[in-house]
C-alpha cells in the first residue's frame, strides 16, 4: 500500500502515518519529493486496508496495492484448480457446456430439456427452482416440487443438477438435491448467503454481480472459500452498462482477467449476458475462443412457451448445432469438449 | 403494451399475436404501416408482460407501456404517504435529518455520536451493527452486541433507531429493537429478505442498489408492499458509474423521479454517495434543494479511527455546522426541519 | 508516481526501472517489502508519464499521482478566477443564469427568449446556430443567419451571447459574434478544437463530456489554457449511465470535484442533463445549493414547437418562477445571484 | 412510432395528437384501453421523430420504433457489402488482419513493425500520424512527416495503410497519402469531420465512441453515407464502464449486434479495448469466434520504447504467434484470413 501525502503536507502529517502504521505492526518507508512525499508500506497489507489513513491531515491518497483476496488468487495458488460436479468437471483441461431451461417450468418441459441437453453433450443440467425475479408478480418457481424434478431429471439422464438457492436458510435443502449450488448475480454480495453455502461441502457456481468489478467477485469467492469450501466455479454473465441493444455487456475480457487471477475455473453465461437467443451462439463461442472453461446455455423445449426467459433460450435442435460448432473449435483450439465418465448413468441414453 | 412486427412478417404472424393476447384475457389493437404492423394491447399489463411475445415469429420488439409497480405508485394513490420511526416522521411536510455512525464500533462511541446526532438536531439514530463488507477480513460488526448499544443509545437520546438487517433470519431479531430496517444496496434485489420485511409492521428503509434502475428500486419496494408492509422510506445512496472521484454517483435526478412516481418519501445518503467528507454537505444541501425528504449522515467521534468508512464520515462540529446551513435553506424553502415531538425522552437533552 | 512490482520480480527488474526512471531526469526510491518492492519515483511527475513503464519485465502496476494538469489546477493557482463574458461575470462570488432557446429556430422565436430570458433575470443568452445532431436527418441549425439573429437578440436585451462552434475553421467565423463559444459535451476531446479556441482571446464555455471522468474534462480545459487562453467555465451536463429514466445523469458531485480541483468557475447545465422539463426547475436549485457557479437553462416561447429538445425546454413563466425561487435561495446562501451593470444596454427593459 | 397517452388524458389530448400527425403527413391509429390510450403513427417515420410530441399536454411517453437510420442498415440493403482498402478487402467472405504501431515514432520503427505486419500475415498497416491524446503534455504524433513514412511503409511492404484524420481541414491532405481514413473513437460525433469525409471516395473505418450506442454508431455511419460515401468498416474498441481491470469494456455482442444491423463490415480493436497486451490474443481469437470480419491488433519492434501505448502492443514475434492461432480457427469457421493479390508490391517479401 502506499499512502501520497498532499503539497502542503508537513513532518508531522508524515510522522503521524508513519506511527499508525508501526501501530499496525508494519514498515512504512518515506520517499521525499521536492513537491510531495510518497509513503510505502510494508508488511500484511490485509490490516493496513482497515486503517482509515485516508482521513489523517495531510493525506492525499491511499493507494492499495497487491490484491485483496488470497485463498481464490493465483499468485499463492499457482495451479488452476479443478471443480468436480458430481460426474461433471470444470477446468483448464477441456471445456464444459452446461444447458438445461432458465426455469423448471414442469415436468415434461424439464424432462425434455434435459434429454436435448444430454443429447446435445452437455455434462450438467441448469435449471431453476426457486427463482429471483424483479416483479413479485412474476413466476417465482415451483420451489421444492421443483427440485424433486430436477432430481428425476437426473435419475433418467445422469446430468449432475446446477440449481440457484435464495438464502441462507434453504441451503441445506437445496443442498440436499444439487450437485451444484449456484449463487445468483443479485445475491453476489449476499454476504450471509456466502457464508452458508462456504460451511458445506457442495460445489458453488458464483454468478458476477451485475454492477461487480473483477475484483469484487474474486472477494465474494473469497468469502466462501474462506468458510472452507474451495469447490467454486465463477460464471461470467454480463454487467450492466448504457448500451440497450443487449440486456446486459457480456465481459469477455473480464472473465480472461478473473482466469488470469485466480485459479479456480470460470465460464460463462452467454444467455442472461445477452437475453437474445440469435446472440448466444456467437457468443458461446467467443467464449471459448477467448479461454473460458466452459459455458451455461439455456434450452427450452418450446421457448414461446416459457414462463421466464423465452427470448433468450435455444430450441433443442439448435443447441445441438451449437455444441457440434463449439466441439469443432474446441478441437482446434487443442482443449476438447469434457464428457461423462462411460459409467455414468444414462450415459448410453 | 405495444408489439412491433417486423418489416417482412406476415398476416398470420399478427392473427398469432392476436391470439395469445386473447387468450390472456387481452385485447389486441392492430395498425397497419406501410412497412410495418403495430399491435396495441389493451387488458391487464401484468399479465401480458409474462407472455413471452417477443419469441413469436415476426415480432421485432415489444414495448412496454405503463408501470410495473402499482402499489407504491402514484398513480392510484396520489397523496404523498407519511411514514413514522418511532416519533420521528418522514414526508412531504418536511425535512428529516437521519445521523449516526457508519458502524456500532464500541458502546463509548456509540453513544458520543448518538449525542452528537441528537444536539445537531437529527431525529433518527442510523449505526450498523451487522455490516455487509467487501471482504471477509473487514470488521463484520458487533452483532447482536450492537443492537444493545444501539438500544441504550435510545434510551438516553430518545432518538429512534434504524439498522440494516443482512438476512431473513436476523430480521424478527433485528426488529425486536430496531424502530426501522434498513434493507441495504447489495440486498435491494435480495427477494428473499424484501419478503419478510414485508411480513412484519416495522418501517422499512430500502436503499437503492448500486446498479438499480429507479424502477427496480420501486419494484423491490413493491415486494415489500406487497406483503402488507406500506412503511416502506426509498434511500438514494448513488449509483455505479464510469467516474473514479467519487466512491458513486450520487442521482439526485433520480430521486426526483421516484419522488414524482411513487408516493412514499424519498431521502438521500450523501455519505456512501461520495464516500468523501468534503462532500457530504454540498450533496446533503442539494438533496434538500432537490426536494429530497430527508438525509442520512454518517457522523463518528474521530473518525480517524473509525472501523468502517471513517473517511466519509463527519465530526460532530462538522455536523451541526451542515444541520444549521440545513434548517436555513430549509425554512427559505418553506420545508422545515421535522423535530420530536416536546414528550420525547431525551428530548429536552 | 510509484511503480508496484510483481511478487517474483527479481533485482535486475527493480534496477530496470530505477534506470529508465533516471534516464528521464527523475528520482526513484525503493522500498522493498517482504513479498514486494515499491519504487516511488520523485522529480517531474509530467515525464514519468511517458514512459511506458508498465512494459518493463516484473512490473506490475504503475500508479499515477497527483494532478495531470497544472495550468486549471487549484494546487498553484488557489485563487478561484472570475471569467467576464460581455458584461456578465462568472466566478465564487455569485451565481450567473445562462438562458435561451436550444436552437435558434427563427428570429421571432430567438428574440422573444431572449426576452424572456432578460425578464427572468438571466445575465447572458445561450442559443444554438450550428448544432450537432445525432442524426443527420434532424434539423442542424441556421448557421450564420442563426448567427445574426443572436447579434440582433444582444442588441434589443444588452445580454451577452454563449454560442457553440463546432469545428476548428468556424472558430473565427463565430468569435466574431459570439461573446462567449461554447465547446459542446460531444467535443470536448477534439482536440484541434481546443487549440484553435485556446489561440484566441475570447471565453470558452467548456461541456463536460458525456463519459468524460472529471479528470479528462479538466484535461480538456488545460488544452486550451495551453495555448493561452484560460477564460474558461466548465459546465457540467450529466454523464451517461444505465439509468433510463432521465436522459443523461446529472453528477453533482462530479461538478464540486471540479470546483475543489479547479480555479476555474463550473456551471450546471439542468436541460441537457435530465432532458425533462419538470426536473429542470429542482436540479438548478440543487446545483446552487451543491455550490455551483451559475446554470444554463433552457427556454422557448412555445416548447411543442421547437425545432431541437422542445421536451426539456421551459417556458418563460417557467423560467421566471425558477429564477425566483433561485434569488431567494441565493440570499440565504450568501451568494446572490449576479446581475448585469446599469449602464448595460437593455437593462431598463 | 408508438404514442403512450398518461391516465388521465381526455379526448381534445388525443385529438392534438393525431392532429399534428396528420400535419406532418402521416396517419394515427387510436387504440382505447380501459386505463390509457395508445395511438400508433403510420407514415414517414423520419417526419414524425423530429415532431416534438412528447410535450404536448397528456402524452406520457413517445416510443420510437424501427431504426432511424436507412443507408447502412440491412432492412434495405440486405446484401453484406464489402469495403477494399487498396489491395485489401472487408466482408463476410474472410477475416482481414490490420496491424501496426499505435503512433508512427520514427522511421525505423514503423518499417520494422510494418515488416512484422506483412510477415504475420496482416493485409493492412495501421499507424497515427496526428495523435488524439488526452494530455497536451503526451506526444501528439509526428504529423505530415509521419505521413511519409507510412506511404514508404507501403512503398516497401505493400501494405495498404489506415491512418487517423482529426480535424475536417487535414481531410484531403491525409486523405492524399491514406488508403482508408481512420476517424476515432473520441471523434465519432464530430459531425463535420463524419461530412468532410462522407464527401470522398475514400475508404473510412469508423471506430465506435467510448459511450456510444450501436445505434448511435451506425447514425454516425449513416451520416458519413449520406454524404455519397458508402465504403465503411466499423470498428468496436471497448465502451467506457465501471471496471477497472481493463482500458475498456469490449463489447463482442454490440459487434455481433451492428454485424447483424447493418450490411457493412465490422472489426475489432483488441488493442485499445483491454490496453493490456496478454489480453490482446485472447479477445482477437474471441472477435473472430464471434463472427467480427478482421481485427486491428497493434504491434511495436519494441513495446518498451513506445511513445504511445506501449503497454498494449504485441512484440513482432507474438503477432506471428497470434495470426497462426487466428489462421486455423479461421478455417475450422469456414471464415479463411484474407490475403493480399499475388500481384501486390513486395507480395513475395
Amino acid at each position: 500500500m502506499v499512502v501520497v501525502m498532499s503539497v502542503g503536507a508537513d513532518d508531522e502529517d508524515v510522522a503521524r502515518v508513519v506511527e499508525r502504521v508501526r501501530e499496525a505492526g508494519g514498515e512504512a518507508f518515506v520517499s521525499r519529493g521536492r513537491y510531495r512525499t510518497i509513503i510505502g508500506l510494508v508488511g500484511d497489507t490485509g490490516s493496513f486496508r482497515e486503517l482509515p489513513l485516508s482521513t489523517l491531515p495531510g493525506v492525499e491518497q491511499v493507494v492499495q496495492v497487491g490484491k485483496p483476496y488470497k485463498l481464490v488468487a493465483r499468485e499463492l495458488h499457482p495451479a488452476p484448480s479443478t471443480v468436480r460436479v458430481g460426474p461433471a468437471a470444470f477446468g483448464r483441461d477441456g471445456f464444459t457446456v452446461v444447458a438445461g431451461p432458465c426455469a423448471v417450468d414442469s415436468r415434461e418441459q424439464a424432462l425434455e430439456a434435459a434429454r436435448a441437453a444430454r443429447r446435445a453433450g452437455a455434462t450438467a443440467l441448469r435449471g431453476g427452482a426457486y427463482k429471483p425475479r424483479t416483479s413479485p408478480y412474476s413466476f417465482q418457481g415451483l420451489a421444492a416440487a421443483g427440485l424433486e424434478i430436477l432430481a428425476e431429471c437426473r435419475e433418467e439422464t445422469g446430468l449432475p443438477i446446477v440449481t440457484e438457492v435464495l438464502e441462507p436458510r434453504d441451503v441445506e435443502k437445496v443442498a440436499a438435491v444439487a450437485d451444484a449450488l449456484q449463487v445468483g448475480a443479485r445475491n453476489m454480495q449476499n454476504f450471509s448467503l456466502l457464508k452458508e453455502v462456504g460451511r458445506l461441502h457442495v460445489p458453488v457456481v458464483l454468478k458476477r454481480g451485475l454492477s461487480a468489478t473483477v475484483e469484487e467477485w474474486l472477494m465474494a469467492a473469497e468469502y466462501i472459500a474462506q468458510q472452507g469450501n474451495s469447490e467454486i466455479v465463477l460464471c461470467e454473465r454480463g454487467i450492466r452498462t448504457f448500451e440497450p441493444s443487449t440486456r446486459n455487456t457480456l465481459d469477455l475480457a473480464g472473465m480472461a482477467v478473473a482466469r488470469r487471477e485466480s485459479h479456480l475455473p470460470v465460464i460463462v453465461d452467454p444467455s442472461h449476458a445477452t437475453g437474445d437467443r440469435t446472440l448466444v451462439g456467437p457468443m458461446a463461442l467467443a467464449a471459448l475462443a477467448a479461454g473460458a472453461d466452459g459455458v451455461m446455455v439455456e434450452v427450452h423445449p418450446r421457448p414461446s412457451e416459457a414462463l421466464c426467459d423465452g427470448p433468450q433460450a435455444l430450441t433443442p435442435d439448435e443447441l445441438e448445432a451449437l455444441t457440434a460448432e463449439l466441439a469443432a473449435l474446441a478441437r482446434t483450439l487443442g482443449r476438447p469438449l469434457t464428457t461423462l465418465p462411460q459409467s455414468t448413468k444414462g450415459a448410453s441414453g
